[in-house]
């Protein structure tokens, strides 16, 4: 998949996808506790006052990290593909490679053994608060293009989606199968009022 | 709301309630490193003997607790309203009403303070899987009553049922709004093929 990035201007936008993709790392390796600046600003071969320039805290660097992923490729749009069966299915297949790699494991770990943490929690709750946005983003579109009612409630048919996918993958650890991915699609269409 | 018991024999009912609420009471008060046996017992004026006859592991007491509630009253059994509709609403209105008392936050605080230690992730596990089994007893009533067509799934309409109150209510901490509830009744009879 081709990265459009969001920031103009390739050299920074390298060195934020960089740390990001170390803080990540790090992340992974070692959790919340044992995530360090200093570690991440070597991972990413940039000087740890670059990171402190960018993001306030380990909490929003974080929160940046988990924005751009494990459910989302670094610097994606909103999927866009004419259909909202098209884009919920682009969503649910990103979402379906990204938890077949290990290091998606790896950080779904890491944050359920620190959900005690309060800095972390924040940022928990920030990457599952922008899942739902993107999701609302697409069936907001499909109400425009009048795919389905204006009576539909786009914000409980996104948190729907994504709950129905975080529950089952996340939660439970079950695999989401093609089928099953497809299924949810199709369902969250003819629950807002449209036909699949 | 009445408590029809599961075991039949008074005393033995009251003894197995009396200990699931000491255990709840206990995990919301201190925890699951903080949860002992013997605290339990004496909330529950009972021999801690009893609680090692009946249950074989701290975690097995515990996913026992939890699957009474905090969203279902103990002993209560699958709603069986007539409708689909009902009976959906009729899940939703308790969990509405258990996350509004403080214990219930406490012991979804806890849970989420805890997720690190495998024996408390096993008994989360089977909580929220028997909630989507409870959701599943529903929707498969309704298939069998003709209200929604025999293609329906009805693990995934239960998983977004579910997926959507525990995404909203326990991991963002939203407010569940009579209003929000109702919609997602009648989407997830749609997403199943129904007429809400």
């Amino acid at each position: 998949m081709s990265s459009p990035t969001r920031r103009t201007g390739g050299r920074s936008a390298r060195v934020e996808q960089a740390v990001l993709r170390a803080t990540l790392e790090a992340f992974a390796d070692g959790g919340w506790s044992a995530m360090r600046i200093d570690d991440i600003a070597l991972r990413a071969g940039v000087h740890k006052t670059t990171i402190y320039r960018r993001w306030s805290s380990r909490q929003a660097l974080l929160t940046a990290a988990l924005d751009a992923t494990p459910f989302r490729t670094p610097g994606a749009t909103t999927p866009n593909t004419g259909s909202l069966r098209g884009d919920l299915q682009a969503m649910a297949d990103e979402t379906h490679e990204a938890l077949r790699e290990p290091r998606t494991r790896a950080i779904i770990r890491r944050l359920a053994e620190s959900a005690g943490e309060p800095e972390l929690s924040a940022a928990t709750l920030a990457f599952w608060s922008s899942r739902i946005e993107l999701a609302g983003a697409v069936v907001g579109a499909a109400v425009g293009r009048g795919e389905l009612p204006h009576t539909a409630d786009v914000e409980l048919l996104a948190t729907m989606f994504v709950g129905a996918i975080k529950l089952w993958a996340v939660d439970l650890g079950s695999t989401t199968r093609r089928a099953w991915l497809e299924q949810l699609v199709a369902a969250t269409i003819r629950a807002g009022g449209g036909t699949p």
